[in-house]
């Protein structure tokens, strides 16, 4: 029997994204959408959808438990606060920032506020489904990680988790494309602006450090990481290339590591030859990554590539309730990549 | 049970397209695939595909026809020619333009070229899937339309074969994407050189303009069809813009036939409100199309839009599979719209 | 001696260039900026300009008229309006719209607005250079003609002034880089909503229509003229392909005409050969058209490109102020393409 | 009284960018173009140029030294080699990387194969302007930077030449737009490969490293510098994201020691407060830097941007010249951006 699901924050770009695939998903039914600005209208506004199977947005006040399985919240920073206390008994997929931090203290560090819910934090699940698959399978909360900290705690995490290499620092030079800031209206992400261009920006301090740091902090106190994201003109995908220092016995270990430790992860691709792109990536689910020595054998460089809004929102949130609902992992997200190679 | 199919030339833009799709159709098995370029090389090279599924590619020259129930081909103009005699039991879609004319003499105009297989010419059916259904779904042998003709002529060929309207003149301004021009490596294609830039070409004499008109002048003769196609500078799509004669009279009959007329056709969306975007499309097999009237109420403006490498090359080859083999239209077609509308 | 000019609205994107454009003009002094939102900033914050030159933006409150010897108004529509009568005595240019009609009702009519000075619109010049050289040369007001018009109106209007040919029905379909919309900030013009798409918009209705029947009525009442604006996913550029019945004869007279009637113009160049492309204009004042006969030889079809925002807006201003100050009309515009053909 | 210049290679990326910057440079003739494949071709085949000045492309054959004052050499790598002997008493600035490395060791090492000419080598001057003017001052040939090299050396050399730090290890992650690459015809420099598409390339081994170290070994050998390049999917600029170790004191010194250090340096900006972006550069000569924190306070962060094609290759050539004949630094140069900031 199919699942039911509603979805909280139809109209940005996870939000689209999420629904995109959901309607393609075989055991999963939408039961409802509902929406502040997008009240009224109809999901066909927003996504491609068959019109018999069109769905009007509701407000969210009128939003009842009864028959929900499951709710993905996408909606911006700090809007499910209020909300949170309506859903108490549901499972819940939260796509937001809200609840990524173990502690309400973490969280005023990074976000500048006071958690309104500080002991719900510690009922949500970190999602980053290949590396907390226990622990996701029983969660009933869930928050599922930022597109960032995807791109670069699945290929480093393991090797503090599995004490296979400790760096003792690492730089992450992170490149995204335009959707990772959301559909927000700003002079900066206007056509003109970011057409031809590329920078980088909050350099000193971006919040996604704040997840990367807690969770390789969980294994490893008082590394120094450094973490500085630019924006791409393009529309969808993230690359991070991670350096730290090896030489040539660690580089071997470590490519001999990342042969096996993914070898049964369906979207977890180990390149040992090729340099992923985010061709190779985009429009999936998957995460492309492949391990280099630098000219002078002296650095490792980690290259990870994701669809930022699939792998690193609304495809992994999918994967997140399939593994909630004992769903294979890759139902519904057997999606395949436009471009060619 | 599955159907197999073998499909010669995997790594130009068609045919990596078509195979994208065919790997998730539930009831086709891809037989083998045949390359001269790409012998040897997986196809894991050319498409996002789970490695337990990856395939070698062959030379055409080991070819055997046993088990195999159809044959995409997907190579250049005129490659096909010699290839076909060892094809001659089997169910054949090209996706190329060597069998689109009904004669040679066609043909040799506007390909400038004769026809080495003139009678074959006859046992082609023309695949535009809507408007040909019942020869296509007992075609042996389809000529996949062309991108361009597929755009404008399902919105426009009804009209003369239902007998709904004649206009006397049609001008086609259509705008494509440069996959439109396959992937062989030209200076004019380089990112370079397209990037930021949009011109027109082949503006006095575009071979697709003899598709065109074969259909069209089946109903109806001599009327002056001018078509000059025009290079967007992004990946995939075309819009055509389609401008004829007509008074208010006019526009309402045909806004009305056009309610009616593809009710119950899955992939075309005829758009009474909105004007559809080549967003609205890519990622999919639906044709989008509307008619507005221009200021002073004298012309009728038909805008038409696809995604020209799959309702235009290959999603439609494989809908046309579909016919062909009995199967839904929809069957392995059910693919989805990357971005929100 | 220098010409000292005050620029209104430093910061849209018409502001911008033609500021660009100022600060290297050999006899042109930048007096004063004036802004309302971008008050007490500095130019540099919006262009690239040598430390020692910035200059601080006032605001419009403070404006004297002192010698300043001519305006140019880079405003957003209607914002003018308030502004006009402190001006009086100087000589203006203004980028808007808001004086382009030579009747209050024509104004009306496109702008659904009652125009608040109908008696200064006929002090205004309609500043389309080449065309209107002998007026704008004793010009005080010039109304800067829109960016579709002049893409339109410098290869059409000279057909019906010089009696050459009359088109009886001219179908203008035009594609526009996306800065022709302004900087105003709206979901539209977000990078992840134009990036890959392409699409018609204001097809029933565009009020660039008006000025374009305006210039041409003036010759020859009643044509049927449709105009289908679209936008493209760039930046920069107007590429018009408009489209009227004419035989071989026709194409003959008209390509003769052509030949000459430019040839001491040195932004608008005939190309007898090539098909123009926005790469052989953008970064230029230039205007380069082509003109093509149809496969059946029954249409006329010209092509013509501009910068949008250089001889569509900032440098058709400037080429008005060079004829207004008596200056040569390449002062000032001297600018090179940056892309190689 | 001007001086005459030859060209050799007008039709490449850097060639037809230097062509036009010179055609609009006050005191230069371009006397003669000569190139192998666009012989007999005119200029304004590859840049916009009146028609007056067009000039015929000639054999390289036919060259002859007499009235020449400069040649500027704007060949593929290895192509001027047979050259050079019929050059001998003139100026030469050579564009490519053939002369760059003051041994001929260290050219075999990065370039894997011998120089042919390797006395030569010592008489070059490595032309990176704002570091080295007194040597390219008094210079017969000069040998013009890598795009990726100016990027780095200049924010990065002076603090090794004037002694302020010594890093103990750089990682250098730099970005460029796909011009950089050349005007070579290749699949993978395609619109369609290269759009909505980021990928690192040559992270192991990039020729671009042994100018970085060779200049940097001079004041300090044996630091460990780590390159990695990206392409991005745009037409020109590159940006070098730059690590190394210091805590907030060496930040504060360089902070202040960069904004004296290239105060007269018209084309070199420190940016103490904002961040670059490569719409701050393209267009122009300048080189944009500023420098920043880690979050930790650990790692200094430097961000340099340029225009590949200018400042990164015909733009510094120019500069190069102006030095050479003792014009000032900005003739020729006062060339504007495009976009608003």
């Amino acid at each position: 029997m199919k699942k039911n699901v509603a979805i909280f924050g139809p109209s940005g770009y996870t939000g689209t994204q999420l629904l995109s695939l959901l309607i393609n998903h075989p055991y999963v039914n939408i039961s409802a959408v509902f929406g502040n600005r997008s009240e009224g209208k109809f999901l066909s506004e927003f996504i491609s959808i068959p019109q018999e199977n069109d769905i009007k947005i509701l407000s969210p006040k009128v939003f009842k438990k009864k028959n929900i399985d499951l709710v993905f919240l996408c909606l911006p920073h700090k809007k499910s606060f209020d909300l949170l206390k309506h859903l108490e008994d549901l499972k819940i997929i939260d796509l937001s920032s809200d609840y990524r931090f173990y502690s309400s203290s973490a969280y005023k560090k990074w976000y500048d506020h006071y958690h309104p819910h500080p002991k719900v934090l510690k009922k949500f699940v970190y999602g980053l489904t290949e590396l907390n698959r226990h622990k996701i399978k029983k969660a009933k909360y869930v928050a599922n990680p930022g597109c960032y900290p995807t791109s670069v705690l699945i290929p480093i995490l393991p090797l503090f988790k599995e004490k296979v290499f400790f760096p003792k620092n690492i730089i992450i030079d992170s490149k995204s494309g335009v959707s990772g800031a959301g559909r927000g209206v700003t002079i900066e992400k206007l056509f003109f602006e970011v057409n031809e261009n590329f920078k980088s920006y909050n350099v000193e301090k971006h919040r996604h450090l704040g997840e990367i740091q807690q969770e390789i902090f969980l294994y490893k106190k008082k590394i120094n990481i450094s973490f500085v994201p630019h924006l791409l003109p393009l529309s969808r995908g993230i690359l991070s290339t991670i350096y730290f220092d090896g030489d040539s016995v660690v580089f071997k270990k470590l490519k001999q590591f990342y042969k096996k430790f993914f070898k049964n992860e369906k979207f977890i691709n180990f390149f040992s030859k090729d340099i992923p792109s985010l061709k190779s990536v985009n429009g999936t689910n998957n995460l492309n990554f492949s391990i280099h020595q630098d000219y002078d054998k002296k650095k490792i460089i980690i290259i990870s590539c994701i669809d930022n809004l699939i792998k690193g929102a609304a495809g992994q949130a999918l994967q997140n309730m399939n593994l909630m609902f004992d769903f294979k992992d890759t139902e519904g997200l057997n999606i395949y990549q436009l471009a060619p190679k």
